[in-house]
Parts: C-alpha cells; structure tokens; sequence
C-alpha cells in the first residue's frame, strides 16, 4: 500500500464515525512498520480516547521506528486525554503522516513542533481536502464560533412546499424522509420557525430503524406563540425556544418548565444574533427545516454553509402555492445567492441536491 | 457482430438525424450479409429518400439473400418516394428486422404482411424501446393528432423564474441556454404567453454557432394585446397568433399581415383547443417556454408530455417572486402532476431535469 492508501484507510475509518464524536471532531489513525498495518483506530465518542490511543494500544512495542497516518493533528494538551503528542513520542515512532493542522489557531502547529522537536519527521498535508471537507462542520465552528448551517427543503420541481391551503403531506417519498433522519441524527440541532410547529405540530426527533441521536429542537418563535399542545413541548428530546424581547417568557417558563427558552434583545428575532447565541451554548452545526418565511431570512442575510435540496418529481403549480424560500424578493436576478452544485443523486424516486455557497463566507 | 448490434447501429443513424426529418419520423437502415455489412442508410428530409433506399442502393444487386435492420416498419404507400416494402422484395432479401411497426394504425402490419407475402422472413421487437423513444413525438402526434409537449423553465434552486420585479437575466448559464436553443432547432414549434412577449421581448429563434432552424414561434394572445415593437413580429421565422373571439383580429391583421392570427372559438384560450388547432396545422412537437401563467395553464390541464427543467446554483428567495408554474395552487399536495425523473445532467454550472408524467396520457 502506498502512503496514500494508508491516509485514505485513516480518512475511512474517520468517516466512518460522523455525527457520533460531537462536539470534538472525527479523527482516524492507522500505525503502520515493514509495510503491515499494526493498528488502526478513531476517535469513538467524545470524552473516550482519541484515534491514536487506540491505533498505539493495538501496535503496542512494535510501534517502535514506524510511522503514523492521523487525520489530524495530534494535541497537546491535557483534557480528558492526555496529549496524543506525547504518546507518539513514547511509542518513538519515525515518522508523522498529518492530513490537517487543529483548526483552533491558539494550538495548530504545536503539536507538529512538539514532535519534530523529538527528533520525529513530520509530513502535513496528505488527504487534506478530504480531511478538511470530513470535519467541515466542527472546523467552521471552531473558527467562528457560530454553528454551521445547513438549509434544508423538500419541494416539487416547480419550487413548492405547499399548497395554498398549506397541504404538504407528502412531497417526498419515504426513502428521502428517512434520509433526512439520518441528517439529524448527525446534527447537533434542528431549527424551525412557530409557524412551522404551529400548521404541521412535527416531532422533529430522529426516527431510524436502528434508533438514533435526538438533536436539540430549537425554534424561533418572536412571541412565544406557540401552542400547547405542540409535540415539540414534549420531554423526547431537549426544546430551546428563541423569542423576542416582548414575549411573556415567565408566564411561558411558567407553563413549560423544562423547556429552555432565549430571549434576545431585540423585538424581532435576527438570524446573526441566534447564530451567535447558539454558538456561545456549543451548538456546531445546525440544520435548519424551515419554513419558507425561515428559510428566506437565512438566505436574504446568507447565513449558512451548506443547502440540501429534496426534489419531487411533481409539478403543483400555484403562483399561491407556498415557495421553498419566502421572505421579501431581491429586485435583480443578480442579487440572488450565488451556489455551487456539489452533489446531485437519486433517493428513491426523489433526488436531492446539494449545493454551498460559491465563496466561502 | 450480434443482429442486436447491427439493430443498434442502424438505432444511432436514424438517432443522429433527430429534428431533420420534420414532419417525417427519423428512420435508420442497415443492409447486412455473411457477415459484412453492405449498406447503411437513414432518411434526411421529408420529401427525399427513405433509409431503405439508401441502405439498398448501397448494397445493390448484392443485397440478394441478404438481411436488413430497419428501425421502422417499411412503408407500404406511394407517397413522395415508391414504397419502401416492394424495393426490399425486388432486392430479394432473406429476412427482414424491425424495431416497431408504424404507429398509424390504419397502416401498422401492412408493411410486415407484405413482406411476409413474398416469403421474407420478418422479425418485430429487436431493440423496440430506443426506437419508440426516438420517435416519440412524432408517434404521440400520430396517436392523438396533437403535438407532443415539452414544458420547458429556467430557475433558481428555489422554483424562481423572476424576481418580483419581473427580472430574470440571467438565471442560467450561457451552457444551459445553448441547450435550450438546440432545442428549439429540433422542435416544430415554440410557444409563449404575451405577458413574456411584453415583459421580455424576445426573438425565440434559434441562435447555434452551426445555424439551425428556427421553430414556427406560437404566441397565445387573449386580445392581441402585444406591442408594435414586439421582436416576434420580424419576418425571420413564422410567428402564429393565437387569441380569443374578443380580439379585434381585422384591425392586427391589417397592421401586420404577414402574422398568422388563429381565433378561437371562445373568449379564454383553452390549452386544449391551441393543440387541437395546432395539431390540424401538422405540428408533431411544441416547446413551451412560459412564462408562469402558461405553464400553470399546461400543468393544471395535464396536457404536457415531457419537463425540461434548467437548474440554476442560486437561492433567490421571496414569496413574492414569480415561479417557475403559477396559475392557481391546488389544495392539496395529492394533487400535483406526478412524474418521473428520467435524466439529470449537470450543463455547465447548472443541472438540466427532463421529467415526464408518471402515466402515459
């Protein structure tokens, strides 16, 4: 196997654990002497060992003079763990394959230096693309302390989630719903607007056959207006609501003790001003499920990272049907948020689209 | 070679004489014996040779106790050109493939007994689905005497085809609106709705760095209210009226008598009756450009055959935006027009969407 093909092992087995490491990042390991594999690991969940106490524990003393491909930077810090930096240098290793320096701009390099100072050779920059594109989310965080944002719609061809009447049930087939499913299971929250929760009253937990991660259900509601019988008020999963600053939050709170609810300082809920305050709680990535008022707020200040598209074959027509994104129109064509395309595939009879913005904001 | 493989040949000759042949269907023939193949013929132009001809004069006196691929079933009429069933039994050939008989049943199987007559072996069905699919508009206008219907849109990622000031330049790329002029090179017909004619001012000609034939250009016009200065009224192409017993047809026609102005029978233009005129004028296929109103009208009648749908990598937003197909929104999501995805290719940074209903109609 060639360098590459040990990094792309590391990658793999990193990948492999998305969605299930937050809030620290997924990182694959592999130890490799003589040219055989002698220990392969990652980082399982957080506060457990990182990628590399567990790719050193299978090598063991034969690790001595081989090299370790790690998909990022090994730390040098003590947390739960102690530093992975001081471990390899125990194990003396001869060489360090890094497919990516630590995001956090207080720590990237140290623990390259460490290393070298150990006399271990140190190579950066294997796989990075992929290395970079597997944590984005946590990497986006980490350098703006906001979470990253994923826009998400199920609609027909011709742009709707509605009908007029608000009728949405369903647009998309099974296999794209459980898709999304699996979207949250992977996300730290969900977002979506009262009157969301107040037309289509969801659940907004994950639902999978082999069960899965509840994001914490966040909402925005101006006014604390939703009602009580909304299935979000429930105990399945944690409930933040965002409100105003007129809203009544102690007659809510009040009523709903156990639900965590934010009051900015504004009358009108801003997006930038949620992003921060769900960055300050740790939130690192979002996926906000509208609805259409919701989504154009997002879109109109571009304020997200990342758009899964779900198309239905269907065309509902309806200059009064209810659009994917709403909101005010921009008057020029130009001023439309420019996308790249990064993937389109068939989910069912479905496809979804996904696409980022075209310069990264 | 395999007769599937000599079947596909003949398949991608008459494939690459698409939209030349108007208002004959696109035929390919291929002449073979011992193995070799002896002649390879599709038909170019109404009016001129049928694949046959071509694919027999080739193969001459040799073609005797030969085989012929024929992707349509041989006429049996003295039309432009003797019929094409006796030239192959003056040939004195042996057997006889055909993809699919013709589709005008008063004549379909006269072509095969014929031959059969003459003691030529005949076989039906050899690679049946790609011919029918070749042909397909001109089949469907066989079947039902109305055109075959392609809807075609331009948006956003979000279903917008402008924003609410009616600005809509531009939302493809110049790859995607090549696409959209080879279209029109292969189409009949085009047609729009005045409210494009006046808000846009379009030429809807065909503008290939090759050249190409500029489609009959079809403007429905309830009360033949568009502008002297409409491009539509040049005299590069043909342009048809279509407008409603109100208009003051005499007054338009005396301004601009070079314009074929259709009057229907009723105060409103029923997309029903525009095909039914058009189908008497012996337009096989209409490429509907819109704008929202239009296609709101074809998709509400379910009177379309296929969706070309132009997908651009942007978000517009706003609920006051024109979509992609407006008109009246049904009340319920059961009742949009179900289709089925059939192709998704990505043109230039754009992806191009062809659909068609998800039950023949």
């Amino acid at each position: 196997m060639t360098k590459e093909e040990y990094m792309a092992l590391a990658l793999s087995v990193a990948e492999s654990t998305i969605g299930q490491t937050s809030p620290n990042p997924s990182v694959g390991a592999v130890v490799v002497k003589g040219g055989r594999i002698i220990g392969i690991g990652s980082h399982l969940q957080a506060g457990k060992e990182h990628a590399e106490v567990h790719a050193l524990a299978q090598a063991g003393e034969g690790a001595e003079g081989g090299e370790i491909y790690v998909t990022l930077e090994p730390c040098v810090h003590f947390g739960k763990t102690p530093p992975c930096a001081d471990l390899i240098i125990k194990h003396k290793l001869k060489k360090v394959y890094i497919a990516c320096l630590d995001p956090n701009p207080a720590v990237a390099g140290k623990g390259v230096a460490k290393l070298e100072q150990a006399g271990i050779e140190v190579e950066i920059g294997l796989g990075e693309a992929r290395a970079l594109e597997l944590n984005r989310k946590f990497f986006y965080f980490m350098k703006t302390r906001r979470p990253y944002v994923t826009l998400k719609a199920a609609m027909t061809l011709d742009g709707k989630t509605a009908t007029s009447s608000g009728d949405s049930k369903w647009i998309t087939s099974e296999e794209a719903r459980l898709d999304v499913h699996k979207e949250r299971d992977i996300h730290d929250a969900i977002l979506v607007g009262s009157q969301t929760v107040i037309k289509d009253n969801p659940q907004l937990t994950t639902r999978l056959p082999q069960g899965g991660k509840n994001p914490i259900r966040i909402i925005l509601d101006t006014n604390l207006s939703i009602h009580d019988d909304a299935r979000i008020l429930d105990q399945v999963a944690s409930t933040w609501i965002i409100c105003g600053n007129k809203a009544d939050v102690e007659t809510f709170s009040s009523n709903h003790p156990h639900i965590e609810v934010m009051q900015l300082p504004a009358d009108k809920i801003r997006i930038s001003d949620v992003l921060d305050v769900l960055g300050e709680k740790g939130v690192q990535s979002l996926y906000v499920e509208g609805g259409s008022t919701i989504h154009g707020a997002f879109v109109r200040e571009q304020l997200f990272q990342e758009c899964h598209w779900y198309i239905a074959p269907k065309l509902l027509g309806g200059a009064n049907a209810i659009t994917a994104v709403g909101g005010e129109s921009p008057l020029f064509m130009n001023d439309a948020s420019s996308l790249t395309f990064t993937s389109v595939e068939q989910i069912g009879p479905d496809i979804k689209v996904v696409a980022r913005p075209k310069e990264a904001r």
